[in-house]
């Protein structure tokens, strides 16, 4: 049986393939077909942003499904909306991908964009599909504020207690097991596709966290983030880190550092915030954040150790 | 003097040397710096679009400078916003680039992309910078409404006269000047940043204009979108196209007919509009809206003459 490819599809017959596959909400208020989408923004103003997925660099299709990837690029987008305490309305998708690519790769990529998307009960509402040498997917995720101020990485304030909700590590360990071969180890899965704690973030914000942030490039590094915008310290306690038996056996086998993953891992896009000690109720804490001081400028330390490297990753760094 | 790459500035330096060209606007409640940007969406509605430039298929570094694709990659996203009746408001923008690419060109990219925007009022509010073998380019553009109904594909009645505004064919025949070496051209310019017309576009659609459409695949492939959309028939009449003295020239010298750019020919980012008739005022008419019969289904046809191959750009087509 030949395989059809995007090519055989054509430009117009690909996105009638992907748009048949989308399903819609109550706030898109006009959907894929015209030059522009229209949703719906209820408290007059939108929260937008933009993550690049790249063939080889974010994902392999040899590890990943196109469902996984898919799943994979709404949830990079979908986080950055939740982490600034706003619900996702929308995503629009980019795709440059080769002429040769088989159309049921797309068929799962779009499955797998939707299938995410419903989580938070957001829907595909437009995009682009262009032919490129590269397999390169960008993603634009929209999002409703609620009325709220935006959760931003500047509002820390000395005296907050630091929380984390999701996953941590794990789709670092994923990826380390699956560059050891271990393609059917279960923390793989981890790294093919993020399993996020979308409504977890939500009740933070609701329960009056001061900040919030995706952790895309690693616990210290993104924290670092929050901690220079607030001109604060933020210091962690290392051993009231999640760390689940899994990770801890994984870090054991491949002879690496659980921390590295823990404190140093992106991808998994759980959700560190601060807020005052009285509203955390039960949730464990990790750190608290502290004034600075002429010795100790605004960044990230730990209570108990000193600092394996855990710099995050920076793209077009080795 | 050694070339500053993107690797040199790493990914962060990269994200701050491009955010210091940015400007800002009152519609930008937070701009680059957090998870996501925060705009405004005065009447409650936001209208969203995407699209993707792919070095080597929508431009050519040896032809256009880093400025030129700004402004384009920024063009075609704005000119997709106000084919909905909408002004444009922010843009985001992702970038997938080749470690090894000099940093000044994103600069003058940056500095492009910027300089359309405020053409409209609108700014760069967010983006990512990922690496990638392929240099690719998605934006996408937000707009608002300003309370007014979306500016539909699907909307024009029989009786209405179809109007157009900006220019048509140039960036056609620019890319033919180009590929016959002739880098020179006047003409070549249009191909290298199209020259938009937004004001014009959105007072058509203040005048009253039922439907509306961006240029992107040429006159006959968009307006075949809005009948079939509208399940109408657009008659044009070729004589009143729009062709310059300068469009003539330059297709008496390369031996084509100048009809294949005018009304083939994409990427000027033109706009065909339909409306009725007593709200024409003066505007030159380039055709008109008929109810389909028995033997016309839906589509685009010439008044006066057979149509030459103006079929219109698909991508995977070749």
């Amino acid at each position: 049986v030949a395989v059809i490819s995007v090519s055989d599809e054509g430009e117009f017959g690909l996105i009638a393939r992907i748009t048949s596959r989308l399903t819609t909400t109550d706030r898109v208020l006009l959907g894929p077909g015209d030059d522009a989408a229209v949703v719906s923004a209820p408290d007059g103003r939108v929260v937008a942003t933009t993550d690049v997925l790249v063939d080889g660099r974010h994902f392999r299709r040899d590890w990943s499904s196109a469902h996984d990837v898919g799943r994979k690029a709404a949830a990079q987008n979908l986080a950055d909306v939740v982490a600034m305490g706003a619900v996702p309305t929308a995503l629009l998708v980019g795709l440059a991908c080769p002429a040769t690519l088989a159309a049921d790769w797309v068929d799962g990529l779009a499955d797998g964009l939707r299938d995410e998307a419903e989580l938070v009960g957001a829907a595909v509402v437009g995009g682009d599909v262009v032919s490129a040498d590269t397999l390169c997917i960008s993603v634009t995720a929209l999002g409703d504020l609620r009325g709220r101020p935006p959760l931003t990485r500047s509002a820390a304030q000395p005296g907050d207690v630091v929380v984390v909700v999701g996953r941590l590590g794990e789709a670092a360990a994923g990826l380390a097991m699956l560059r050891a071969g271990r393609t059917e180890h279960p923390l793989a899965e981890a790294h093919r596709r993020p399993t996020v704690a979308y409504s977890e973030a939500l009740a933070l914000a609701d329960a009056g966290a001061t900040s919030m942030v995706d952790v895309s490039d690693g616990l210290v590094a993104d924290l670092g983030h929050v901690a220079v915008a607030s001109g604060v310290r933020i210091e962690l306690v290392a051993r009231d880190l999640p760390l689940s038996q899994e990770l801890a056996d994984a870090a054991e086998e491949l002879g690496v550092d659980p921390l590295s993953w823990v404190a140093g891992g992106g991808d998994d896009h759980a959700f560190a915030a601060t807020l005052p000690a009285h509203l955390a109720a039960d949730r464990p804490l990790i750190g608290r954040v502290l004034a600075p001081r002429d010795d100790a400028e605004p960044g990230v330390s730990f209570l108990d150790l000193t600092p394996p490297d855990v710099a995050g990753h920076e793209h077009f760094r080795s």
